[in-house]
Protein backbone atom coordinates (compact mmCIF):
# COMPACT_ATOMS: atom_id res chain seq x y z
CA UNK A 1 0.00 0.00 0.00
CA UNK A 2 1.14 3.63 -0.66
CA UNK A 3 0.98 6.00 1.55
CA UNK A 4 -1.24 8.69 0.81
CA UNK A 5 -0.40 12.39 0.29
CA UNK A 6 -1.31 14.90 2.11
CA UNK A 7 -4.20 17.32 1.02
CA UNK A 8 -5.01 20.40 2.83
CA UNK A 9 -8.45 21.97 2.21
CA UNK A 10 -8.26 25.07 3.72
CA UNK A 11 -11.46 27.54 4.70
CA UNK A 12 -11.59 31.34 5.32
CA UNK A 13 -14.50 33.39 6.26
CA UNK A 14 -15.27 37.04 6.21
CA UNK A 15 -13.03 38.80 8.60
CA UNK A 16 -9.95 37.58 6.55
CA UNK A 17 -12.16 38.48 2.86
CA UNK A 18 -13.14 41.49 4.37
CA UNK A 19 -10.36 43.30 5.09
CA UNK A 20 -7.12 43.58 2.28
CA UNK A 21 -4.08 43.62 4.64
CA UNK A 22 -5.50 40.33 6.75
CA UNK A 23 -6.27 38.76 2.84
CA UNK A 24 -2.54 39.73 1.72
CA UNK A 25 -1.07 38.58 4.74
CA UNK A 26 -3.18 35.21 4.87
CA UNK A 27 -2.33 34.64 0.90
CA UNK A 28 1.07 34.73 1.36
CA UNK A 29 0.93 32.27 3.71
CA UNK A 30 -1.44 30.18 2.05
CA UNK A 31 0.68 30.10 -1.20
CA UNK A 32 3.96 28.95 0.74
CA UNK A 33 2.28 25.92 1.76
CA UNK A 34 3.31 22.64 0.33
CA UNK A 35 1.31 21.48 -2.49
CA UNK A 36 -1.57 19.85 -2.82
CA UNK A 37 -3.86 22.37 -1.79
CA UNK A 38 -7.38 24.03 -1.88
CA UNK A 39 -8.96 26.91 -0.94
CA UNK A 40 -12.24 27.57 -0.09
CA UNK A 41 -13.86 31.14 0.80
CA UNK A 42 -16.74 32.84 2.11
CA UNK A 43 -17.93 36.34 0.71
CA UNK A 44 -17.95 38.36 4.20
CA UNK A 45 -19.89 41.73 4.45
CA UNK A 46 -18.76 42.55 0.34
CA UNK A 47 -22.32 41.18 -0.44
CA UNK A 48 -24.25 42.12 1.95
CA UNK A 49 -22.92 46.29 0.86
CA UNK A 50 -23.55 45.35 -2.66
CA UNK A 51 -27.18 44.34 -1.89
CA UNK A 52 -27.46 47.48 0.14
CA UNK A 53 -26.33 49.74 -2.46
CA UNK A 54 -28.60 48.10 -5.23
CA UNK A 55 -31.71 48.08 -2.58
CA UNK A 56 -32.27 44.30 -2.47
CA UNK A 57 -33.81 43.61 0.27
CA UNK A 58 -32.51 41.07 2.70
CA UNK A 59 -35.26 38.32 4.37
CA UNK A 60 -33.84 36.30 7.24
CA UNK A 61 -35.76 33.46 7.91
CA UNK A 62 -34.61 31.95 11.32
CA UNK A 63 -31.41 33.67 11.26
CA UNK A 64 -30.61 32.20 7.99
CA UNK A 65 -30.51 34.29 4.90
CA UNK A 66 -33.04 33.75 2.27
CA UNK A 67 -31.61 33.81 -1.33
CA UNK A 68 -33.97 35.08 -3.91
CA UNK A 69 -33.09 35.85 -7.12
CA UNK A 70 -31.48 38.86 -7.25
CA UNK A 71 -29.66 37.89 -4.07
CA UNK A 72 -28.42 35.01 -6.46
CA UNK A 73 -26.99 37.34 -8.68
CA UNK A 74 -25.13 39.34 -5.67
CA UNK A 75 -23.69 35.93 -4.41
CA UNK A 76 -22.63 35.02 -8.15
CA UNK A 77 -21.40 38.58 -8.58
CA UNK A 78 -19.14 39.10 -5.11
CA UNK A 79 -18.03 35.57 -4.94
CA UNK A 80 -17.76 33.99 -8.15
CA UNK A 81 -16.51 37.05 -9.70
CA UNK A 82 -14.91 39.79 -7.62
CA UNK A 83 -13.61 37.48 -4.28
CA UNK A 84 -12.52 34.81 -6.45
CA UNK A 85 -10.72 36.35 -9.11
CA UNK A 86 -8.64 39.15 -6.92
CA UNK A 87 -7.70 36.02 -4.83
CA UNK A 88 -6.31 33.67 -7.96
CA UNK A 89 -4.51 37.20 -9.25
CA UNK A 90 -3.12 37.82 -5.96
CA UNK A 91 -1.95 33.98 -5.66
CA UNK A 92 -0.63 34.03 -9.37
CA UNK A 93 1.38 36.74 -8.14
CA UNK A 94 2.61 34.84 -5.04
CA UNK A 95 3.94 31.72 -7.32
CA UNK A 96 1.19 29.62 -6.42
CA UNK A 97 -0.59 28.78 -9.60
CA UNK A 98 -4.70 28.75 -8.63
CA UNK A 99 -7.50 28.40 -10.87
CA UNK A 100 -11.05 30.01 -9.49
CA UNK A 101 -13.95 27.35 -9.78
CA UNK A 102 -17.64 27.45 -8.36
CA UNK A 103 -20.20 23.97 -8.31
CA UNK A 104 -20.61 24.83 -12.23
CA UNK A 105 -17.08 24.84 -13.69
CA UNK A 106 -16.61 21.03 -14.48
CA UNK A 107 -19.69 20.06 -13.11
CA UNK A 108 -17.68 20.09 -9.71
CA UNK A 109 -20.40 20.31 -7.26
CA UNK A 110 -23.92 19.36 -7.90
CA UNK A 111 -26.51 20.21 -5.07
CA UNK A 112 -30.21 20.48 -4.84
CA UNK A 113 -32.50 23.16 -3.81
CA UNK A 114 -32.79 22.72 -0.08
CA UNK A 115 -36.17 21.29 0.59
CA UNK A 116 -37.93 22.16 4.00
CA UNK A 117 -41.12 21.24 5.35
CA UNK A 118 -42.34 24.96 6.16
CA UNK A 119 -39.26 27.23 4.85
CA UNK A 120 -38.76 28.25 1.04
CA UNK A 121 -34.72 29.50 1.41
CA UNK A 122 -34.72 30.12 -1.57
CA UNK A 123 -31.65 29.35 -4.41
CA UNK A 124 -29.83 27.67 -1.63
CA UNK A 125 -28.30 24.40 -2.64
CA UNK A 126 -27.54 21.28 -0.63
CA UNK A 127 -24.50 19.60 -2.25
CA UNK A 128 -25.49 15.74 -3.51
CA UNK A 129 -21.91 15.28 -5.91
CA UNK A 130 -18.33 16.54 -5.68
CA UNK A 131 -16.04 15.71 -8.72
CA UNK A 132 -13.18 14.31 -6.84
CA UNK A 133 -11.80 12.87 -10.31
CA UNK A 134 -11.58 16.58 -11.60
CA UNK A 135 -10.10 17.74 -8.70
CA UNK A 136 -7.27 15.51 -8.72
CA UNK A 137 -6.42 16.33 -12.30
CA UNK A 138 -6.02 19.70 -11.63
CA UNK A 139 -4.15 19.03 -8.42
CA UNK A 140 -1.66 16.78 -10.31
CA UNK A 141 -1.82 19.24 -12.92
CA UNK A 142 0.42 22.04 -10.42
CA UNK A 143 -3.03 23.80 -9.68
CA UNK A 144 -4.78 24.92 -6.79
CA UNK A 145 -8.67 25.05 -7.02
CA UNK A 146 -10.02 28.43 -4.99
CA UNK A 147 -13.61 27.64 -4.70
CA UNK A 148 -16.34 30.21 -3.90
CA UNK A 149 -19.38 29.04 -2.49
CA UNK A 150 -21.64 28.26 -4.97
CA UNK A 151 -23.28 25.29 -6.04
CA UNK A 152 -25.71 23.79 -9.05
CA UNK A 153 -28.15 21.84 -10.01
CA UNK A 154 -27.53 20.38 -13.33
CA UNK A 155 -30.40 22.07 -14.88
CA UNK A 156 -29.20 25.26 -15.28
CA UNK A 157 -29.30 26.85 -11.61
CA UNK A 158 -27.01 28.20 -9.89
CA UNK A 159 -26.89 27.90 -5.92
CA UNK A 160 -26.29 29.36 -3.05
CA UNK A 161 -24.12 27.27 -0.79
CA UNK A 162 -22.37 27.40 2.60
CA UNK A 163 -18.49 27.66 2.29
CA UNK A 164 -18.18 25.42 5.65
CA UNK A 165 -19.42 23.03 3.86
CA UNK A 166 -18.52 23.02 0.92
CA UNK A 167 -15.20 23.07 2.27
CA UNK A 168 -16.18 20.23 4.31
CA UNK A 169 -17.86 18.26 1.20
CA UNK A 170 -15.09 18.29 -0.57
CA UNK A 171 -12.64 17.02 2.19
CA UNK A 172 -14.68 14.18 2.66
CA UNK A 173 -14.92 13.59 -0.97
CA UNK A 174 -10.72 13.75 -1.77
CA UNK A 175 -10.17 11.64 1.58
CA UNK A 176 -9.85 8.39 -0.56
CA UNK A 177 -7.36 9.32 -2.24
CA UNK A 178 -5.63 11.88 -0.07
CA UNK A 179 -4.21 12.26 3.67
CA UNK A 180 -7.07 15.14 3.89
CA UNK A 181 -6.57 17.82 6.63
CA UNK A 182 -9.47 20.31 6.98
CA UNK A 183 -8.47 23.20 8.39
CA UNK A 184 -11.21 26.04 9.44
CA UNK A 185 -9.93 30.09 9.70
CA UNK A 186 -12.07 30.80 12.89
CA UNK A 187 -11.86 34.55 14.63
CA UNK A 188 -10.25 32.88 17.94
CA UNK A 189 -7.15 30.71 18.38
CA UNK A 190 -8.97 27.55 18.58
CA UNK A 191 -11.28 25.66 20.80
CA UNK A 192 -11.08 27.05 24.21
CA UNK A 193 -11.96 25.38 27.76
CA UNK A 194 -12.55 28.55 28.80
CA UNK A 195 -13.97 31.36 26.33
CA UNK A 196 -12.63 34.27 28.42
CA UNK A 197 -9.71 33.11 28.55
CA UNK A 198 -7.29 32.82 25.21
CA UNK A 199 -4.46 30.96 26.94
CA UNK A 200 -7.04 28.39 27.60
CA UNK A 201 -6.75 26.57 23.85
CA UNK A 202 -7.28 22.97 23.97
CA UNK A 203 -4.07 22.06 21.67
CA UNK A 204 -5.49 18.40 20.43
CA UNK A 205 -9.54 17.01 21.23
CA UNK A 206 -10.33 13.35 20.35
CA UNK A 207 -13.41 11.94 20.06
CA UNK A 208 -13.41 10.80 23.76
CA UNK A 209 -12.39 14.16 25.56
CA UNK A 210 -15.05 15.93 23.20
CA UNK A 211 -18.00 13.87 24.66
CA UNK A 212 -16.61 14.65 28.18
CA UNK A 213 -16.43 18.13 27.99
CA UNK A 214 -20.03 18.49 26.00
CA UNK A 215 -20.86 16.54 28.92
CA UNK A 216 -19.31 18.64 31.47
CA UNK A 217 -20.58 21.61 29.47
CA UNK A 218 -17.54 22.98 28.98
CA UNK A 219 -18.02 23.04 25.42
CA UNK A 220 -21.02 25.38 25.26
CA UNK A 221 -23.88 25.67 22.71
CA UNK A 222 -21.54 27.73 19.84
CA UNK A 223 -18.70 25.60 19.42
CA UNK A 224 -21.34 22.20 19.39
CA UNK A 225 -22.24 22.19 15.81
CA UNK A 226 -18.77 23.23 14.39
CA UNK A 227 -17.56 20.21 16.43
CA UNK A 228 -20.29 17.49 15.13
CA UNK A 229 -19.71 18.44 11.71
CA UNK A 230 -15.76 18.38 12.58
CA UNK A 231 -16.58 14.90 13.58
CA UNK A 232 -19.01 13.88 11.25
CA UNK A 233 -16.03 14.81 8.96
CA UNK A 234 -13.50 12.65 10.38
CA UNK A 235 -16.18 9.91 10.48
CA UNK A 236 -16.35 10.26 6.31
CA UNK A 237 -12.70 9.96 6.10
CA UNK A 238 -10.86 13.12 6.92
CA UNK A 239 -7.76 12.75 9.20
CA UNK A 240 -7.41 15.85 10.78
CA UNK A 241 -9.81 19.07 11.18
CA UNK A 242 -7.85 22.20 12.30
CA UNK A 243 -10.02 25.02 13.90
CA UNK A 244 -7.94 28.60 14.27
CA UNK A 245 -6.43 31.48 13.03
CA UNK A 246 -6.56 31.20 9.35
CA UNK A 247 -3.49 34.62 9.60
CA UNK A 248 -1.50 31.58 11.24
CA UNK A 249 -2.02 28.69 8.77
CA UNK A 250 1.82 27.26 9.34
CA UNK A 251 1.18 27.17 13.00
CA UNK A 252 -2.11 25.76 12.61
CA UNK A 253 -0.78 22.79 10.16
CA UNK A 254 2.40 22.29 12.17
CA UNK A 255 0.26 21.67 15.21
CA UNK A 256 1.64 24.78 16.98
CA UNK A 257 -1.43 26.34 17.08
CA UNK A 258 -5.60 25.87 16.88
CA UNK A 259 -7.28 22.68 18.46
CA UNK A 260 -6.61 19.63 16.06
CA UNK A 261 -9.70 17.31 16.11
CA UNK A 262 -8.72 13.84 15.41
CA UNK A 263 -10.80 10.85 15.77
CA UNK A 264 -8.37 9.61 19.07
CA UNK A 265 -4.85 10.59 19.83
CA UNK A 266 -2.31 8.56 18.87
CA UNK B 1 2.32 14.01 -40.27
CA UNK B 2 -0.66 13.61 -38.13
CA UNK B 3 -3.75 15.57 -39.57
CA UNK B 4 -4.51 18.34 -36.97
CA UNK B 5 -7.92 18.15 -35.12
CA UNK B 6 -10.74 21.71 -35.91
CA UNK B 7 -11.18 23.74 -32.95
CA UNK B 8 -13.49 26.58 -32.72
CA UNK B 9 -12.95 29.25 -30.48
CA UNK B 10 -16.37 31.74 -30.63
CA UNK B 11 -17.06 35.19 -29.68
CA UNK B 12 -19.75 36.39 -28.72
CA UNK B 13 -21.28 40.06 -27.36
CA UNK B 14 -23.43 42.28 -25.43
CA UNK B 15 -26.67 41.97 -28.56
CA UNK B 16 -26.67 37.52 -27.06
CA UNK B 17 -25.61 37.96 -23.96
CA UNK B 18 -28.19 40.62 -22.69
CA UNK B 19 -30.87 38.47 -24.29
CA UNK B 20 -31.89 35.48 -22.30
CA UNK B 21 -33.94 33.91 -24.78
CA UNK B 22 -31.38 34.40 -27.75
CA UNK B 23 -28.44 33.60 -24.92
CA UNK B 24 -30.64 30.29 -24.64
CA UNK B 25 -31.25 29.51 -28.12
CA UNK B 26 -27.37 30.15 -28.86
CA UNK B 27 -25.97 27.81 -26.07
CA UNK B 28 -28.34 24.98 -27.60
CA UNK B 29 -26.13 25.33 -30.36
CA UNK B 30 -23.28 25.89 -29.33
CA UNK B 31 -23.64 22.74 -27.10
CA UNK B 32 -24.46 20.36 -29.79
CA UNK B 33 -21.21 21.65 -31.82
CA UNK B 34 -18.23 19.05 -31.82
CA UNK B 35 -15.65 19.57 -29.46
CA UNK B 36 -12.86 20.72 -29.01
CA UNK B 37 -14.46 24.40 -28.38
CA UNK B 38 -14.17 27.05 -26.65
CA UNK B 39 -16.61 29.82 -25.79
CA UNK B 40 -15.47 33.56 -25.37
CA UNK B 41 -17.95 36.41 -24.18
CA UNK B 42 -18.21 39.74 -23.57
CA UNK B 43 -20.18 41.55 -21.46
CA UNK B 44 -23.08 43.82 -23.22
CA UNK B 45 -25.06 46.02 -20.97
CA UNK B 46 -25.23 44.33 -17.69
CA UNK B 47 -22.31 46.18 -16.68
CA UNK B 48 -22.93 49.49 -17.90
CA UNK B 49 -26.54 49.28 -16.13
CA UNK B 50 -24.82 48.02 -12.98
CA UNK B 51 -22.39 50.66 -12.86
CA UNK B 52 -25.39 53.44 -13.20
CA UNK B 53 -27.39 51.69 -10.14
CA UNK B 54 -23.86 52.06 -8.53
CA UNK B 55 -23.62 55.39 -9.02
CA UNK B 56 -19.99 54.70 -11.17
CA UNK B 57 -19.14 57.56 -13.73
CA UNK B 58 -18.57 55.98 -16.70
CA UNK B 59 -15.02 57.74 -18.82
CA UNK B 60 -14.74 57.62 -22.22
CA UNK B 61 -11.87 58.91 -23.86
CA UNK B 62 -12.39 58.54 -27.90
CA UNK B 63 -14.90 56.01 -28.08
CA UNK B 64 -13.02 53.77 -25.83
CA UNK B 65 -14.07 53.12 -21.99
CA UNK B 66 -11.90 54.02 -19.01
CA UNK B 67 -11.66 51.37 -16.67
CA UNK B 68 -10.80 53.30 -13.08
CA UNK B 69 -10.74 50.71 -10.18
CA UNK B 70 -14.48 50.76 -9.59
CA UNK B 71 -15.47 49.89 -12.82
CA UNK B 72 -12.78 46.78 -13.05
CA UNK B 73 -14.68 45.72 -9.96
CA UNK B 74 -17.90 45.96 -11.90
CA UNK B 75 -16.64 43.81 -15.29
CA UNK B 76 -14.92 41.39 -12.93
CA UNK B 77 -18.07 40.88 -10.91
CA UNK B 78 -20.73 40.69 -14.17
CA UNK B 79 -18.24 38.91 -16.60
CA UNK B 80 -16.09 37.21 -14.23
CA UNK B 81 -18.97 36.43 -11.91
CA UNK B 82 -22.52 36.61 -13.22
CA UNK B 83 -22.25 35.60 -16.78
CA UNK B 84 -19.58 33.78 -17.19
CA UNK B 85 -20.96 31.08 -14.03
CA UNK B 86 -24.86 31.63 -15.48
CA UNK B 87 -23.61 30.39 -19.24
CA UNK B 88 -21.29 27.70 -17.31
CA UNK B 89 -24.27 26.35 -15.53
CA UNK B 90 -26.27 26.46 -18.50
CA UNK B 91 -23.78 24.70 -20.62
CA UNK B 92 -23.93 21.79 -17.99
CA UNK B 93 -27.41 21.41 -18.11
CA UNK B 94 -27.00 20.53 -21.86
CA UNK B 95 -24.54 18.06 -21.57
CA UNK B 96 -21.32 20.83 -22.45
CA UNK B 97 -19.32 20.01 -19.38
CA UNK B 98 -17.44 23.60 -19.14
CA UNK B 99 -15.32 25.46 -17.18
CA UNK B 100 -15.38 29.38 -16.78
CA UNK B 101 -12.23 31.28 -16.05
CA UNK B 102 -10.72 34.56 -16.76
CA UNK B 103 -6.95 35.29 -17.46
CA UNK B 104 -5.96 34.78 -13.79
CA UNK B 105 -6.83 30.77 -13.37
CA UNK B 106 -4.25 28.85 -13.87
CA UNK B 107 -2.08 32.48 -15.46
CA UNK B 108 -4.24 31.30 -18.61
CA UNK B 109 -3.61 35.42 -20.12
CA UNK B 110 -1.05 37.17 -18.77
CA UNK B 111 -1.45 41.22 -19.83
CA UNK B 112 0.64 44.51 -19.04
CA UNK B 113 -1.72 47.77 -18.51
CA UNK B 114 -1.88 49.34 -21.38
CA UNK B 115 0.93 51.70 -22.38
CA UNK B 116 -0.12 55.05 -23.71
CA UNK B 117 1.73 58.32 -24.60
CA UNK B 118 -1.27 60.43 -23.73
CA UNK B 119 -4.11 58.83 -22.41
CA UNK B 120 -4.66 56.57 -19.12
CA UNK B 121 -7.17 53.80 -20.15
CA UNK B 122 -6.86 52.81 -16.49
CA UNK B 123 -6.95 48.75 -15.76
CA UNK B 124 -6.56 47.98 -19.33
CA UNK B 125 -4.95 45.17 -20.46
CA UNK B 126 -2.73 44.37 -23.63
CA UNK B 127 -2.08 40.46 -24.08
CA UNK B 128 1.11 39.14 -23.41
CA UNK B 129 1.00 35.13 -23.22
CA UNK B 130 -1.83 32.56 -23.67
CA UNK B 131 -1.27 29.21 -21.53
CA UNK B 132 -1.59 26.94 -24.83
CA UNK B 133 -0.65 24.42 -22.81
CA UNK B 134 -3.27 24.70 -20.02
CA UNK B 135 -6.25 25.10 -22.62
CA UNK B 136 -4.64 21.85 -24.75
CA UNK B 137 -5.27 20.15 -20.87
CA UNK B 138 -8.70 21.28 -20.45
CA UNK B 139 -9.52 20.26 -23.98
CA UNK B 140 -7.76 16.61 -23.44
CA UNK B 141 -10.45 16.63 -20.40
CA UNK B 142 -13.47 17.25 -22.43
CA UNK B 143 -13.65 20.77 -20.89
CA UNK B 144 -14.96 23.61 -22.87
CA UNK B 145 -13.36 26.87 -21.48
CA UNK B 146 -15.69 29.78 -21.38
CA UNK B 147 -13.43 32.79 -21.37
CA UNK B 148 -14.28 35.97 -19.83
CA UNK B 149 -12.91 39.22 -21.00
CA UNK B 150 -10.25 39.66 -18.33
CA UNK B 151 -6.53 39.40 -17.95
CA UNK B 152 -4.06 39.82 -14.95
CA UNK B 153 -0.58 41.68 -15.03
CA UNK B 154 1.17 38.85 -13.05
CA UNK B 155 1.59 40.91 -10.11
CA UNK B 156 -1.56 40.69 -8.57
CA UNK B 157 -3.76 42.92 -10.98
CA UNK B 158 -6.93 41.87 -12.93
CA UNK B 159 -7.40 43.72 -16.22
CA UNK B 160 -10.10 44.64 -18.43
CA UNK B 161 -9.25 43.46 -21.98
CA UNK B 162 -11.59 43.22 -25.34
CA UNK B 163 -13.30 40.19 -25.91
CA UNK B 164 -12.56 40.17 -30.06
CA UNK B 165 -8.88 40.68 -28.64
CA UNK B 166 -9.13 37.65 -26.10
CA UNK B 167 -10.80 35.20 -28.83
CA UNK B 168 -8.12 36.17 -31.29
CA UNK B 169 -5.56 35.46 -29.20
CA UNK B 170 -6.34 32.66 -28.06
CA UNK B 171 -7.14 31.16 -32.09
CA UNK B 172 -3.45 32.23 -32.67
CA UNK B 173 -2.44 30.72 -29.68
CA UNK B 174 -3.88 27.33 -30.16
CA UNK B 175 -3.25 27.34 -33.99
CA UNK B 176 0.53 25.41 -33.19
CA UNK B 177 -1.71 22.57 -32.25
CA UNK B 178 -5.21 22.66 -34.25
CA UNK B 179 -6.90 23.96 -37.26
CA UNK B 180 -8.70 26.25 -35.84
CA UNK B 181 -11.36 28.07 -36.79
CA UNK B 182 -12.37 31.48 -34.83
CA UNK B 183 -15.92 32.60 -34.94
CA UNK B 184 -17.20 35.94 -34.47
CA UNK B 185 -20.66 36.27 -33.10
CA UNK B 186 -21.98 39.88 -35.18
CA UNK B 187 -24.96 42.16 -35.52
CA UNK B 188 -25.08 40.91 -39.43
CA UNK B 189 -25.15 37.82 -41.47
CA UNK B 190 -21.83 38.62 -42.38
CA UNK B 191 -19.46 40.79 -44.88
CA UNK B 192 -22.36 42.55 -46.90
CA UNK B 193 -21.26 44.16 -50.91
CA UNK B 194 -24.30 46.21 -50.45
CA UNK B 195 -24.61 47.40 -46.42
CA UNK B 196 -28.72 48.53 -46.75
CA UNK B 197 -29.14 45.09 -48.77
CA UNK B 198 -28.84 42.02 -46.56
CA UNK B 199 -28.97 39.11 -49.08
CA UNK B 200 -25.17 40.78 -50.33
CA UNK B 201 -23.73 38.75 -48.37
CA UNK B 202 -20.07 37.87 -49.50
CA UNK B 203 -19.88 33.74 -48.42
CA UNK B 204 -16.07 33.76 -48.92
CA UNK B 205 -13.46 36.51 -48.66
CA UNK B 206 -10.07 35.82 -49.60
CA UNK B 207 -7.06 38.39 -49.06
CA UNK B 208 -6.98 38.92 -53.06
CA UNK B 209 -10.76 40.02 -52.87
CA UNK B 210 -10.76 42.00 -49.93
CA UNK B 211 -7.89 43.84 -51.39
CA UNK B 212 -10.11 44.60 -54.19
CA UNK B 213 -13.40 45.51 -52.51
CA UNK B 214 -11.66 47.81 -50.14
CA UNK B 215 -9.79 49.99 -52.76
CA UNK B 216 -13.68 49.92 -54.39
CA UNK B 217 -14.59 51.25 -51.45
CA UNK B 218 -16.93 48.31 -51.44
CA UNK B 219 -15.84 47.33 -47.90
CA UNK B 220 -16.12 50.40 -46.15
CA UNK B 221 -14.76 51.85 -42.77
CA UNK B 222 -16.70 49.87 -40.15
CA UNK B 223 -15.83 46.27 -41.32
CA UNK B 224 -12.13 47.51 -42.07
CA UNK B 225 -10.69 47.05 -38.63
CA UNK B 226 -12.51 43.57 -38.16
CA UNK B 227 -11.14 42.52 -41.10
CA UNK B 228 -7.93 43.21 -41.00
CA UNK B 229 -7.91 41.53 -37.86
CA UNK B 230 -9.24 38.82 -39.09
CA UNK B 231 -7.00 38.35 -42.01
CA UNK B 232 -3.71 39.36 -39.51
CA UNK B 233 -4.78 36.27 -37.57
CA UNK B 234 -4.95 34.02 -40.60
CA UNK B 235 -1.09 35.19 -40.86
CA UNK B 236 -0.53 33.95 -37.37
CA UNK B 237 -1.69 30.21 -38.40
CA UNK B 238 -5.70 30.73 -37.96
CA UNK B 239 -7.35 28.65 -40.83
CA UNK B 240 -10.60 30.36 -41.32
CA UNK B 241 -12.50 33.23 -39.53
CA UNK B 242 -15.99 33.15 -39.79
CA UNK B 243 -18.30 36.37 -39.46
CA UNK B 244 -22.17 36.21 -39.12
CA UNK B 245 -24.86 35.85 -36.57
CA UNK B 246 -24.48 33.48 -33.37
CA UNK B 247 -27.71 32.21 -33.73
CA UNK B 248 -26.99 30.18 -37.01
CA UNK B 249 -23.61 28.85 -35.02
CA UNK B 250 -24.30 25.30 -36.88
CA UNK B 251 -24.72 27.36 -40.47
CA UNK B 252 -21.54 29.54 -40.16
CA UNK B 253 -19.71 26.47 -39.09
CA UNK B 254 -20.52 24.70 -42.30
CA UNK B 255 -20.50 27.37 -44.56
CA UNK B 256 -24.35 27.87 -45.08
CA UNK B 257 -24.06 31.09 -43.71
CA UNK B 258 -22.03 34.07 -42.72
CA UNK B 259 -18.57 35.35 -44.34
CA UNK B 260 -15.56 33.10 -44.28
CA UNK B 261 -12.54 34.95 -43.90
CA UNK B 262 -9.42 32.63 -45.41
CA UNK B 263 -5.81 33.50 -47.00
CA UNK B 264 -7.30 32.49 -50.09
CA UNK B 265 -9.91 30.16 -51.69
CA UNK B 266 -9.03 26.48 -52.32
Amino acid sequence: MTKKRILRVVKIGGNIVDDASRLDGFLATFAALPSPKILVHGGGKIATQLAEKLVIPQTMIEGRRVTDAETLCVAVMVYGGLVNKQIVAKLQALGCSSIGVCGADGDLMRAHKRKHASIDYGFVGDVETVNEPLIDRWLGQGLTPVVAPLTHDGQGQLLNTNADTIAQEIAQAMSQAFHVELIFGFEKSGVLLNVNDLSSRIPVLDFAAYQKLKSRKIITEGMIPKLDNAFSALKKGVRKVIIGQAENLMELVEGRDGTSIVWEEN
